[in-house]
């Protein structure tokens, strides 16, 4: 079995636990309030500048041009290209570039952007690789899973199911798995555990992420 | 001001925060339930396994032979002395080595410590040094308002308060803060924002790990 | 006075070395052996997939997103065009894309590329800069310097004249140096000391470079 | 075979060649001129500054506790109590203390140590593993061959061929290839490819250290 099946096979309910989130199902049947979807588009522009960081470190990281040429690709799509994609898809909530960039990140942004870019600073390209892929993959196949309910035909939603469910999106999902196994191919016991712990964290704080939209996350203490 | 002077005054409702959490405050009490404690002993634990690894960066991170020296000595300390101490104070609390060392850390401590080592993996001595610093001063001044308190002689706290409140850590953190001090001054408008923002987050998970141990805090999905 | 015309100021005998060197010298003249030059493209291949991990360590540690995309973009340009404009300049000299594929890096290539990724990945985005600046700089300074050479009319040599000197090298190497010049700003007398000694250190690598080419270095002992 | 066995069979000429240099032979025979030991000395006081950083990476990029704790012993014995040893040691040749913190780093020197630095800094515990073994491991074999020799009872140099043959610095580099072998277990020939080459490097490294202490190597342009 290849590493990224046992990985979701092994963490089965943690995994569907994200496909399964409020968030995810009101999202799914249109019902999901605008106000928690504006939260989280919000939160995630501020994600995307740091999750944009692990391609940088993916390049930094690669022993291969080829690989060290597409994370770069990566990088600039998202930022030079994605990015303003997202400003203007969030012009039609109403939410003005100035609130994105002033926005302040939650405590679970903040966390879980943070426990990507400590573990693939601290580690070869295998953990860049094990810590970014739950975002993506996810997103892919609950894009996927969303296609065909009426969040793919909502005015506002349809253009998320849409960007995560598009075959672009998907072939850079299964680039990016495929190097994974690659580069897991061989590991020990113990480099096979310590790579499963970062890919169950990394689900758990997606989860947490949804969480964080769905209940307008605040910090405890005032500034 | 001293940049340090200037943190806590600028930072003042969020640092004090700290101060007067629950936890803290029944601490001084002698009240506080020996559970909440007993779940905050397993997770500081964990925590210190990796707030080490901020003086190991501290280290490789020196430009002068007497401050990497310095930071050895901590890092060295820290892991072949009172680790071993905190694994003794534990038994007080029936808390056995193995459940020490099998324990999974919250997303509070999971959240908190690679946030400090996201910050100071991508930085200089500063940015390492500001992540750092929250920690050991807050506990420094929190062990110092508890000398005199019941807390401070309680058959099971009293070790606790005399750790963080005693001369020699106290010049560790004065020290500390000397450091930063040095490396800081004449930084420009924008850098002095960054680790400023640095303070301001790693203070704010103090108050949340106070939070998580009082509130025995879990993980929301089932691995 | 900027940081940058300090720089080349203070290091002004190091800095010039570059800009006489024999190598450069001849490349002007249009007399310098085309093995030499052979010699230099391979191994400035190999520096340059080097080279980019610096923009993507830019891009990782800048805090400001236009930053981060500038050096993006920087990164993916340099993988996913210049990459293929040197492997097409190279077959000119009859040098195979297999043959820079399978090149192993002199001594001085592995040296300078890893010393300059060294402090880039130890310190902030000042690090980063001050450390590709003098490659991006001299270049760009003998590039014009070159120009009306009759190096810049030679069948071989006149497109590496044109590709340093051009409107758009220049355009990024101010940028460069605009950027360096911002982040440096308030610095205090040690950190400039430490910044300026990374620049003299890269600048003396420049000169072993082209003294590696001029000489075709090779590693002292048989693998 | 245990990798450790594997590299020095498969890179046995470039391994053996340190060995066999000229500084070490007449290092043995007693007949090194006290000049070149003298330049050696004082280059690898700047040489265990930064090695020493190697250690720090090694806690910082543990996840065992036990591991962690062995590497921050490793560096703080090195940094408070080793390099007070080399200062005393140096005494004897009349290299002052001011002489030892002046120096400033040779081109092979520079390139060695952030060699090292660069790689350990952009992989795993693995890559720091095998950029700090061949330094310790050559000088444990190299020491232990100059056992019996005019060298070891030479008034100089005795001290020399006594540090680096004795138990405990043999006992260090045996735990340093155990570590390097468990963590090797079961890589694909791709990262052994990799780890390979960096031991190669080094090991080359290693010669070109002793090369320049023997030909009081110094920067070919002028400050």
């Amino acid at each position: 079995m290849q590493f990224s099946d046992q990985l979701i096979t092994e963490l089965k309910p943690v995994w569907q636990a994200n496909h399964n989130h409020p968030f995810v199902k009101e999202l799914a049947a249109g019902t999901l309030p605008v106000s928690k979807f504006k939260f989280y588009m919000v939160q995630d522009y501020l994600y995307l500048i740091d999750y944009a960081k692990l391609f940088a470190l993916g390049a930094a990281k690669a022993n291969d041009l080829a690989v060290e040429a597409k994370f770069a690709e990566l990088l600039s799509e998202t930022l030079n290209t994605e990015m303003a994609l997202h400003r203007q898809y969030a012009q039609q909530f109403d939410i003005s570039e100035a609130e994105l960039t002033n926005a302040e990140p939650t405590p679970t942004t903040l966390s879980y952007t943070n426990y990507m870019l400590s573990v693939a600073q601290s580690g070869g390209l295998d953990k860049v690789l094990v810590a970014l892929l739950p975002c993506m993959w996810s997103y892919n196949q609950i894009g996927k899973q969303l296609v065909g309910t009426p969040g793919a035909n909502h005015p506002l939603y349809a253009n998320w199911v849409e960007m995560y469910s598009d075959d672009d999106y998907t072939a850079l999902t299964d680039w990016t798995i495929g190097l994974l196994n690659q580069v897991a191919a061989g590991k020990n016991e113990f480099e096979i555990k310590e790579l499963t712990n970062i890919f169950l964290n990394t689900t758990r704080y997606e989860y947490l992420f949804w969480t964080m939209a769905y209940d307008h996350q605040t910090w405890p203490t005032i500034k």
